[in-house]
Formats: C-alpha cells, sequence, structure tokens
C-alpha cells in the first residue's frame, strides 16, 4: 500500500461529558478511557500504519496550543488551525491545502479523535483495507459499524448488499442522517445498513474532484493557499467566506452510488457520544457499577460514578450518572445521558463561563 | 420565675449529615438551617429567657476551642469539657457540678445544641412554663412534641392522660426508646404519646436527689468536683470512671410516674436528624426541590440538594438527596437519609479519617 496519512479532526467542543469536558478540555484531551487522553491514543493507534511523520491534525485556534502541547512529537507544522469554527468539509479542505501536492496520489485517512476503539489491530487492518479500496478503485471508501443496538444517535449508511463478513468493501446507496426510533430498529435488524462512524479513506485527487463538483467555493479555497503568498490575515478572510457545511452533507451524500463505498468495521468501537456509552469502557463491579476515581457504592447497582477531584458516596441508587470534577458536580439518569447538552445550554443562557 | 439558667449539649459528634458534618465540625456548629450555626442559634433564642451569664454548654475536649471560638461572648469558664466522652447523664452532672452551689435552688433546663425551632417565642414560653412548674411541683419537666407522624427515630413520653391544648404540665408514665412503625403509628394517633424532644428542666437540687439514688457514682463525682482541691488529672480519673450512661436510660425512666411532667411544646420543632428532616426547613421552589447554594435543576422534582462548594446540576431525577461539601459528594434517595451513618461507618472501616 501507498504511505496512508491521516488526517484527524480534533477541532470538536463537544459538551457531552460536561463537567469533565469544558471549553478549554474538551472530550478529545480528556484521559476519559483510561491512560492517555482520547486524542493521543487516537494517534497512537494508528501509528503502526501511519507513522508521526503521516500525522495531520486539524484544530481550532482555541484548542491549537493544548494540543501542541499534548502532541508534543508532532511537528507543528501538522497542526492545522481553522481561522474559526467552520464545518467538517472546510476542516479537512483546509488540511488538505497543507499537504504536499507531491503526495496527492496517496491515500488520506479522514478520522475523528475522540472515539473508542478496544481492538486497535482490527482497526488498523479494516483501515489498510479501505486505504487499499480506494487507492485501487478511485472511490471513497467509509468505515462501517454493523450495529449492535437500534441507536437513534449515530447517522447511517445504506449498503447496495448485504454487509459482507470479510474485509470487502460495497458500494453505499444512500446516507441517512439520525433516524428516528422505528427507522433505527428497521435499519438495525436490516443487515443492509451499518453506523457511519466518521472514518473515511481517499486519494486526495479523488476527494478534491468531488469538491470542485460540489463544493466549489472550498475547492477554490484549497487552490488559493496552495498557490501561497498569501498571509494569515488574507487565508483567515478566505477561511470566514467559506459555508460551514459538514462533509457528509456537502460532500458524500452528493455522489454517485458508484464512488463511495464501505467496509464493515469490526473492532469493539465507540464513539464513546456520552456518560452512557463511556461505561461500556469502564469495568462494571459485581453490581454492575461503572467506577472511575475515589467511589464509595452502598447498596447501588448499575450507576456510572466518576470523579476527578474528591470523593462520591452513593448509596441506594440504580442507573444513575454521578460526575464530579473540578467545581461542579452532575447528577442525571443514565438514558438521559444525552440530556447533558441541556445543562450546558442552561449554563449557557445564566452567563455561566466558570462552569464552560 | 427565679432565674433560669441553660444547660445546653453541645458534645454530639453526629454523623448524620455527612459530609457536611465531619469530626471537628459536628452539625451544632453548622449553619444548616440558615445564619449562624445551629448551637449559636439555640444560645440566641434562649436569651431572653436565659441571659448569656445563665448560659452553660457541655461539651467535648475535641470539640472545646471550635465552640469557644463559636461562642465567643460566653465566658471560657462556662464552656465544661469532658475531659472523655462518656454519655449525657455524666455529661449532664460534671456542668452541673460547675454551677454555684448558692444557684441549687434555681431552674436549669437541659437542652441540645443542634434542633430547630420555628417559633422561638412559643419555644420560650414552654420552656418558661416547664421551669416555673418545675420549682412549684420539684419534678423533672420535660418538652414533648405532638406527633406529626408515626416518626420511628425518636423516644416516646407516654402521658398519664390525653396531651393537653394549652401549656399544661401532665405526668409521664413511662418512656419509650424508638418504637417499630406498628407501634410509632399506635403512638402518633393515641392523643397520649409526645416526642421526646430531649428538653427538660429542673432544680438542681431534685436532679442531684434523683442521681444520688439511681447513680450514685455520678452523684459522689459531682461531690468531689464541688469540693475543689482537685487538679485535671485527678478530675479526668474521677471522670474516666463513670458510667457511660444516657439521662433518660440512666435516670429518667428509673424515676416514679409523679417525679416526671411533660409540656407539650408545638412551636415547629424539628431535630434535623437527616438531611430528609433537613429539608422541612429549606424552602421548596415550584418543583418542590429543597436548595441550598450553587444548584441548577433541570426536570427535577422533590429532591434536597444542598452545596457549601462549587456546582450541583442535576436532570431528570426526583426524590434524591445530593450534597456536596468540601471534598466529597453524596448521592442517596431522601428516603434513606438515615443510612447515612452506613457511608461513615463504611468511611471508618477503611480508615479513610480525610473524610470524617
Amino acid at each position: 500500500m501507498p504511505q496512508l496519512r491521516a488526517l484527524v479532526l480534533a477541532g470538536g467542543s463537544g459538551s457531552r461529558f460536561w463537567p469533565l469536558s469544558r471549553r478549554d478540555r474538551p472530550k478529545q484531551l480528556l484521559p476519559i478511557a483510561g491512560g492517555a487522553s482520547l486524542l493521543r491514543r487516537t494517534l497512537e493507534r494508528l501509528a503502526p500504519l501511519t507513522p508521526t511523520e503521516a500525522q495531520w491534525v486539524s484544530t481550532t485556534v482555541e484548542l491549537r496550543s493544548a494540543i501542541e502541547r499534548e502532541l508534543s512529537e508532532l511537528s507543528p507544522e501538522r497542526i492545522i488551525a481553522e481561522p474559526e469554527s467552520r464545518n467538517t468539509a472546510p476542516a479537512i479542505a483546509w488540511t488538505l491545502a497543507r499537504m504536499p501536492r507531491a503526495d496527492d496520489s496517496l491515500p488520506v485517512a479522514v478520522l475523528p479523535s475522540d472515539h473508542h476503539v478496544a481492538d486497535a489491530e482490527a482497526f488498523r487492518d479494516a483501515l489498510e483495507a479501505a486505504a487499499n479500496a480506494a487507492m485501487e478503485r478511485r472511490c471513497v471508501v467509509t468505515l462501517g459499524v454493523p450495529p449492535e443496538r437500534p441507536e437513534t444517535g449515530f447517522g447511517y449508511l445504506e449498503l447496495a448488499e448485504p454487509a459482507p463478513a470479510e474485509a470487502e468493501a460495497v458500494a453505499v446507496t444512500r446516507f441517512y442522517e439520525k433516524p428516528d426510533a422505528e427507522t433505527a430498529r428497521r435499519f438495525a435488524a436490516s443487515g443492509r445498513h451499518l453506523w457511519n462512524a466518521g472514518i473515511f479513506v481517499f486519494a486526495p485527487e479523488v476527494l478534491l474532484a468531488h469538491l470542485a463538483a460540489h463544493q466549489p467555493e472550498i475547492h477554490r479555497a484549497v487552490g488559493k493557499v496552495r498557490a501561497g503568498g498569501l498571509d494569515a490575515v488574507a487565508e483567515a478572510l478566505i477561511y470566514a467566506a467559506l459555508p460551514a457545511v459538514s462533509i457528509d452533507h456537502g460532500v458524500m451524500e452528493r455522489l454517485g452510488t458508484g464512488d463511495v463505498l464501505t467496509l464493515p468495521l469490526r473492532c469493539g468501537w465507540s464513539d464513546l457520544g456520552s456518560w452512557e456509552a463511556l461505561a461500556g469502557t469502564l469495568p462494571a463491579d459485581e453490581r454492575g457499577n461503572h467506577v472511575r476515581g475515589d467511589v464509595l457504592a452502598l447498596d447501588a447497582r448499575d450507576n456510572v460514578l466518576f470523579s476527578d477531584a474528591g470523593t462520591i458516596a452513593v448509596l441506594g441508587v440504580d442507573g444513575l450518572v454521578v460526575v464530579r470534577s473540578g467545581d461542579a458536580v452532575l447528577v442525571l439518569p443514565r438514558e438521559r445521558s444525552q440530556d447533558v447538552r441541556r445543562i450546558v445550554a442552561e449554563l449557557e443562557r445564566a452567563g455561566r463561563r466558570d462552569l464552560l
């Protein structure tokens, strides 16, 4: 395989792990699944396939210095900050524009920086197979996760044929946004729908051609940056004028069936999208409590108990998330983990920047 | 009425408000019902009846300096520390022994330091009536609270006749320890049982006579201390040899029916015996949440939410106690508030003195 490069998206400001995640410490910078930060674990997982000098990180100006500290071995020139937050299509293009043109024929994998992977080797095998398919068939090749449950929080990929058992790429006929519960149940049972893990591989020249067709402003911006001679202010003005559009919505969903393939990803993947999702990565005690930190649980079952400062003591409660981080405590039922965003929104409304 | 003196018991190490209460900051030193500490509020409530120079405080050597700081206007000679923790009978006797013998004919009221009283004037009226009855009838006169619910956490006084509507003393026929649920229901409905609030008034010479009859060792110790000439070590040795017995068990329950009277106390009394009991003294929001401190509650009902450091955010939970104090967080159902003691016991077992 030609040398695969990694383009890791680390610009997210995710609020779903409040109070652990804050503006200046978003999810990808948290050591939330044990050990290093999710971002560092992402790059370490990729390293056998994409060595450090083939790794690029896309982030925001706000997070840039925190990420430089976190990834001190990465050359700062390969940490690309959006001048201001757009969505994934401009962010990916902005980083592609910094990659050497001479490498345009080499594959690039775009990956989130804040997911969990239990089996790193299976993950790399799938990614390598995707890269090979992308180069051989001149397609964008996504990795799709066989659904484990009728999840309504993810996007889905619809396949032209049932998902293969082997690492074999099949055509994607349609992208779906987050479905309703009924549709999610149908998708989970169909054998022809995979979770969209937000991971895809392509030859830059292939993606640039798709950008030219479907996001011409973004494509032109890449050309201007690559031509060189612009100062930071001029570049920022170009970037600010770009449409804030996701790569899925702005490009992928507009491609023909023959242009997007998917490979099934079977590696114990989790998007770690909520405290509930995190529970799956924390070992449970004999009563089903998933615990991190200094915690005392009496007569308590099936809770997620997480402290990074001080002690949590619970008694006689079931199915709760209890988090203590820094100056804040969060308590809510596990099945309402997604609603942490409502708390963050309320704190924003109340001007409580001290807590965000 | 002859000048009433107050003997306030402030030696308790109560663990039922953990994590707010700690070894060096027991419940009576907490500003738990708003404003000043419960101890200070107790003395302020008494002041119109028993001025500062008529107030005595019994405590332990561990708490003595904290109490001197809290009650800086009280002469230190009227803060009497048990050399080591016994129970209420020795503690009361030890303080009585320090009171001037010339005042032995003046009434003394023994009172806990950690209760809540909504109507201070009604409280003083009842106490004054009890003092008058104690002097006129040469009895120990307790204050009894008409039961508001079939509480199993309190002791009960059984009356010779139904509790009078007026402030009138009636004979106590029996003391009951904490009853079972069935007995508590019967007591609450009988009209002839009152909660034992632990408040009682007597002429010292009357109580000393009862001590002589039922706790002769304690009575002898009072005599030795009153005789004077002992140094602190000698006094401590005498105290250490005393039986650890409560005034109820060691004296009150052993008296004849004619020797103990009770007066009904109707003043919005609460023993503040648990987080659940505290809820009754905190105003509730429109969803029934009792809140103190920096708290955000969304879709949450009937919780007790208490923070003295940092922020608590809850969402979608009902009927919980959530407390954040210092380095610890507590979460449990309101109806299990009493079980905080199990947490404290577990922390003791685990040697977590940092949390106690």
